[in-house]
């Protein structure tokens, strides 16, 4: 698997309708063919703070996902809402072994 | 879903053993009543750097984890393997939505 950790800072007053944003984006990935995981969490010590945990099965797949309408929709929506431009970090997804 | 990042540094020459070691825990683990995701990744920057994404279905599944024998074996075969503590930041996933 292809793996990518998102962090994202968002400002107080924009944290529930982010998170509205978000549950559409996650509802439309999970559909694209290459798509292993989406899934959005909240920090437990800080609700300002949000990770995606986007697992696709190749890196083409998961460069296929900047390509969707759902995807630029979410991102052009909430630009203005974070505190910070978000940071994504890569990984080689080890276990579960998911076969391209 | 509760979720906890967890995040690992091993040293150099502990890194193979270190991905076998991981492959049991995450097998064992999978099977746990509670689990929703017991995935394991590797740094695509640094592959003496680890993260492991552990979903629950709740807090007490996951502390119901740490009760196992995998878990206790993965956690005593480790230990000397890490550069430091390992780091766990926990979270309230939000999506997908997994009922307990």
């Amino acid at each position: 698997m292809y793996v990518t950790i998102v962090y994202v800072s968002v400002k107080p007053d924009k944290i529930e309708v982010f998170k509205e944003a978000c549950r559409i984006n996650h509802e439309n990935s999970i559909h694209e063919p290459g798509n292993v995981r989406f899934d959005i969490m909240q920090s437990s010590d800080d609700p300002s703070k949000f990770v995606f945990y986007e697992a696709y099965k190749t890196q083409q797949d998961a460069a296929a996902h900047k390509e969707t309408s759902h995807y630029q929709a979410w991102r052009d929506t909430v630009a203005d809402w974070m505190t910070e431009p978000r940071r994504g970090v890569t990984y080689q997804g080890l276990y579960p072994i998911a076969h391209s």
